[in-house]
């Protein structure tokens, strides 16, 4: 049942040839209705748009305005914290028209892209002119652009080459009543007054519309070393930190830490998976180099990994020599997508404490979680040279305490000054610890911020911000 | 003569202890009174406050904001768009007491410093620790991080490690009304709501005062290679990017392009410089690489040069053997500072062309410069792998029509969809142009947060937006 007012707007949105494809009532997908961890009934959802341009996106957003009807944008709906979940009267706005690749400049070393385009998309066109868009992470066939800059995308290469954010050179953007903010821009210096752009990211559609990036690329890399090592303890994982850093400098690609609680359940639980290192040890890293020199890179790799053998950094080593053996060592660090198989339920997390400290943090969160629940079981890995680390916890069997975990886990990273959302966003799934995080004063001028661009609450609300008033 | 308000706002800014030590009349310093290109007379400055921490700058932007008084907050002044000029009425705001460095952190590669730290403390405390602070630019000793960071510096290693931005991972900043906003963030990932620091970047003060920040450190390169190339034209210079892009990767952290208007100028005009190559080519280019691989990197380093020359992307080429060699090469490109001396009376312009187009551009420019002024004589050199090209323009002997001039090198640039501002900002002197890269749907944003932000605007008035009523 539709209110009066929501039917008035749906007969002006249904008439109107200016918004792009409109769907409602049956006729709403399934597939709209959820992201990767939440749903929502078809009954929220007035009307699912599909605009073919950014004059789409603008004419649907100034009636949204106008009727002060709530709109929910969609990417790949690969989403972690529920960002893109329908709100009750919500438009859902979907981007998956709008997936052009508009232009490839070499000389620039940018691509500009509609943001429905997926991040796949991106990087095989990047490849074919020789070039590399570094952002990667498992969802990459579904993922888009949009999504990947309104969440700041993270992923496996950050350490090399930044989160979504320093990845982005220009932006086009739909203001909440409809104005259109073009500034495609293509180069790395323009310090022309404020950089709105950066508004946009991270910012999960609660501040504007993504239709359009400029994206930046890299060379393609002409080498890459993989090799995964064990270690004694986290000590020496930060040697070994600060050991590839000194002799791989810029080429250090990835540094990835699975805790024996990870590795060894991994290792042994899933049968697709070899087990490249005995299990006993302290720690396990993946590390990975790209270079230019194919014939060098892999020596000098090699020798150094010798030397942190040698200093007694690390305990053992397996570099891969072939295509074959790296597929294999990332298999099992990616097993973190299947890992449901071989620990469930459980509660998981992803959040970061300074690199420094990541060690201690794990032990103290251990020792917490058992202090409550004496079963408690744990997994830890993640981007370590990030300061970033995936948590999955299992306090008991069958259904998890989950208000209770969350409570215990993100006060534990309030007190190590962590961050409750690394790399996945606030969304829905997070905004009540969000608090954790950030201070009184900072959420305060969050809300000063939504209320000045989106002055009537039509933009994703609830999401990030959405525990409070505006 | 003081207003009444003044009067009292001045008695009670005296005898507050809290907010640093002030200094007022015939007391304020001389060297306050005027940055790098514009000054102002003492009479507009009601007093010189310098506090020496955080509280401090809080209680006297809580008493400015009360009584409505304009802050001019300045670090090194050595900013080049009159970003730090006092305006009538003000209170100058020196961050110059808080320089300290208070935490280097290895493991997590940050180190955190007061606002006022210069850029070359930081420099040299992360050189101490074997790490490595990318930002670098001509004025190192006197300019400070909190200018830095207001400004977005950039200069000759943005290609490699980004402009200040990139290199910010947290931020406390004291707002208009005193309100201290404190994330001091040293974690590569961390999404948990909208990224505030961002704002303060680039916005010369105008929302906000920098007190301290929290900078990423990169390792120590230890090996660096510098050559300088001369090439036919631009074309070439586009084809000599995009092999160096290919072959050094990661490892590029410099390419420097000199027009021969620039080049022979210095070389001939200035004693002090060698002139490493001949005169007479299209273009000289400056390529410096950073690597890991002292033995190995100068091997690679000369074979790709080599390869240029051979394939006939170089025509000529001298390669650094030494660090003489080095300082001899970069103190040609390093003359720009020093050009006033072979090239003056001139207006000097920082702006931005996409790299792609910067070749025609310059050559649309100069014609355009001919076609008004028969006698116009122009030097280029900058930053071609940021797009960033810094010119110097004389049109006559004598005082120049600066204001003509402008006009005619933004509209220019506008025409080009380039950014009239590359790494100085707006300040004062490049306000009037904002509109030729900004639109005005951008411009009003900017207002829009500006009022949210500063809804009295007290924080650097008539700088950035200036030109415009708030």
């Amino acid at each position: 049942m539709h209110s009066p007012d929501q039917t008035l707007f749906l007969q002006l949105l249904l008439a109107d040839p200016g918004v792009g494809q409109v769907k409602v009532g049956e006729d709403i997908p399934e597939r709209c209705l959820h992201d990767w961890m939440s749903s929502a009934p078809r009954e929220h959802v007035l009307a699912w748009v599909r605009p073919q341009s950014t004059a789409e996106v603008s004419a649907l957003l100034r009636l949204c305005h106008a009727h002060r009807v709530p709109v929910v944008p969609q990417g790949g709906l690969t989403g972690l914290a529920g960002g893109a979940q329908p709100l009750p009267g919500c438009v859902l706005l979907s981007l998956e028209r709008m997936k052009a690749i508009e232009d490839l400049d070499p000389a620039a070393a940018s691509i500009t892209v509609q943001a429905g385009a997926t991040m796949q998309q991106v990087q095989e066109a990047a490849r074919e002119q020789g070039l590399f868009f570094a952002l990667d992470l498992g969802g990459r066939g579904s993922c888009t652009i949009g999504g990947n800059l309104s969440t700041n995308a993270g992923g496996n290469r950050v350490l090399r080459y930044g989160m979504a954010r320093e990845l982005l050179l220009g932006l086009e953007v739909v203001l909440a009543d409809g104005t259109v903010l073009t500034q495609l821009n293509k180069m790395l210096k323009n310090n022309t007054g404020y950089d709105l752009k950066q508004l946009f990211v991270g910012s999960e559609g609660t501040l504007g519309v993504i239709t359009r990036a400029v994206l930046r690329l890299h060379p393609q890399p002409r080498s890459s070393c993989t090799a995964l090592c064990a270690l004694d303890n986290y000590e020496a994982v930060l040697r070994l930190l600060a050991h590839a850093r000194e002799h791989l400098g810029a080429q250090l690609s990835a540094f990835e830490m699975m805790w024996p609680d990870f590795y060894e359940r991994m290792t042994a639980g899933l049968p697709h998976l070899t087990q490249p290192l005995p299990p006993g040890h302290g720690a396990y890293v993946l590390i990975e180099a790209q270079g230019t020199q194919p014939e060098q890179d892999q020596a000098h790799f090699e020798q150094v990994l010798a030397d942190a053998l040698e200093a007694g950094t690390v305990q053992d080593v397996v570099v891969a020599q072939s295509e074959s053996d790296t597929a294999r060592l990332w298999a099992v660090r990616d097993a973190s997508g299947e890992f449901r198989a071989v620990f469930w339920p459980h509660v998981g997390f992803d959040v970061s404490v300074p690199t420094g400290e990541l060690g201690r943090f794990v032990e103290d969160l251990k020792a917490r979680l058992r202090a409550r629940w004496q079963e408690a079981d744990t997994v830890f890995f993640g981007h370590v040279g990030d300061a970033n680390v995936h948590i999955g916890v299992k306090v008991c069997e069958g259904e998890q305490p989950e208000a209770e975990v969350e409570d215990l886990v993100y006060g534990a990273v309030r007190d190590w000054r962590g961050s409750i959302s690394a790399e996945h966003g606030i969304g829905t799934l997070k905004r009540a610890h969000l608090h954790c995080s950030r201070s009184p004063e900072e959420l305060a001028l969050m809300r000063t911020l939504k209320a000045a661009m989106d002055p009537r609450g039509i933009l994703n609300p609830g999401k990030v911000l959405g525990g409070e008033s505006l």
